[in-house]
């Protein structure tokens, strides 16, 4: 099994209006709510190709209680841990003319230490059975760096896998613990390390500690650089797809988690080809978590580049 | 006590952005989410001014329970009628920078024949106890449009005054029942009536067999005009307020209301000023159901005018 730990999920809610005019009132027929989270979406990928996943998270409040039935309902198995403040919301209003997202985060509020201790023990408790644990989205405002980090340790104790998609000082710290892949987007990376190059900002995760950094360059595609290995990979579609992006970063994170779980000649062409080819399969559908059946004709698309 | 009816409840979710830009991703703090639609504003104010109240509502799916939550947090007496569909959402994004609030509300889901006869049911178990009956709001798409209409014949049987807001065909129908006190806008008015002038659509809804016609009118404050009378009153402030007038006009309803419920004298003045003054006194405060403590003090402010 696959476990994703997500410290920061959020209930999704997405309405969609004709026209979105700033100052009016819209009516619509009804909105859809999902519970989301960056880990969240990446246990749905995998979920969804039929690989078996535990998607770990914080639960609270009547959101919480919305959230949790909404992972029931997707057949997602899911260990929640209780705490006391409600789980986050986002808010999304596309604008079907100009086919334009307008979304609303809600920060999160910062689970007690007892309640992130909660949470390091549930992930702890399952992770003997994993074959691969992936640590997604950004933390809550006051959160602890190290959380995630914490994680890649134990499981490298393990010899467990770890994939971790985060951003600031948790993404610094991950590469210190020696996380096997870091899924940074080029801003992440940038923001955190100061590289305006994201082959250099990669190479700066490596020198801390990590083994491959995966860096997303949106309609560009992916990059790939890994420790003791001079070259980078890069791969991309030739012709880039338009849709929803939200999420793509996710799909990419799913594909990279079912490789390196079951799949241990850890050719990173494979890797890169798989992740692009989901990454883009996530772009085809509307919301965070899907990706479109043809995600096999895509892979056999990507264009893999080798250079250094 | 006043009973208040609502067809199409909602939860209201408010967030607050620095400056909202459609197409970006803006992080906020938390939004709040509160129980809400027209007849439970209504109820708020009420309870808000020391009136015994009780709110009748449906309450349906995952958004009924935090419907019913909050209710039970603002100690709001409630009796809520179970219905298969959820509770609808109301959106709200309240530009800071510009004071500009986009809303999205959700149309709302009709209810099925046998939970009309229950909403009616539990209006009619409470008709007796009651002093006065308020029916606000739309009804969801589909609804029967003489649903209020069938409270107002009741009531009208047993000597119970009724306050109906609503609109088009609800808002004739509940004329012809012989409502107590109709309170629409002017466009609302307009669209029922097909008169432009207020005064001809409040007569209009008069010809039908409404007893009384109080007509809303923004910051230009309010008309009312009376069954077998043949002049026409009007209030405003001197200087009109600014601020959220959502919820302006469910103040006005619940003044009237506390007027019809426990004043038997009828005087109109006193009406349209305490009408005035509430709807006012809401403008002032942040969430539709609150009214400012300053409404004593506009009450003495408004202008009463007595013209024909």
């Amino acid at each position: 099994v696959i476990l994703t730990v997500t410290p920061n999920p959020a209930i999704d809610m997405t309405w969609s209006v004709p026209r979105l005019v700033q100052g009016n009132s819209h009516r619509v027929v009804a909105g859809s709510t999902r519970a989301g989270g960056k880990g969240v979406n990446v246990a749905r990928v995998l979920h969804g190709q039929g690989r078996a996943v535990r998607a770990i998270t914080t639960v609270g409040g009547a959101t919480g209680v919305e959230f949790s039935a909404d992972l029931a309902l997707a057949g997602l198995a899911h260990r929640s841990v209780p705490v006391a403040a409600p789980t986050r919301r986002s808010v999304a209003l596309y604008d079907e003319a100009r086919s334009e997202t307008t979304i609303v985060n809600e920060a999160g509020a910062c689970p007690s230490a007892a309640e992130w201790r909660s949470l390091t023990d549930a992930a702890l408790e399952l992770l003997p059975d994993c074959r691969c644990l992936v640590g997604s989205g950004s933390l809550p405002p006051g959160g602890p760096a190290g959380f995630l980090a914490d994680l890649v340790r134990a499981a490298r104790t393990a010899g467990i896998p770890t994939v971790i998609d985060t951003s600031g000082p948790a993404l610094l710290a991950a590469a210190q613990a020696g996380a096997t892949l870091l899924k940074p987007n080029a801003e992440e990376l940038r923001d955190a390390t100061g590289e305006l190059d994201p082959v250099t900002g990669a190479r700066t995760l490596l020198a801390l500690g990590a083994r491959s950094v995966l860096v997303s360059l949106g309609a560009r595609g992916m990059l790939l650089v890994r420790a003791g290995d001079a070259v980078v990979r890069s791969a991309r579609l030739p012709t880039p797809l338009t849709g929803n992006a939200t999420g793509a970063g996710d799909a990419a994170v799913a594909a990279v988690a079912a490789v390196l779980a079951y799949d241990d000649d850890g050719d990173p062409e494979r890797l890169l080809r798989l992740a692009t080819a989901w990454s883009a399969a996530a772009v085809l559908m509307p919301l965070a978590g899907d990706i479109s059946p043809s995600h096999p004709d895509l892979a056999a698309r990507v264009v893999v580049e080798v250079e250094g």
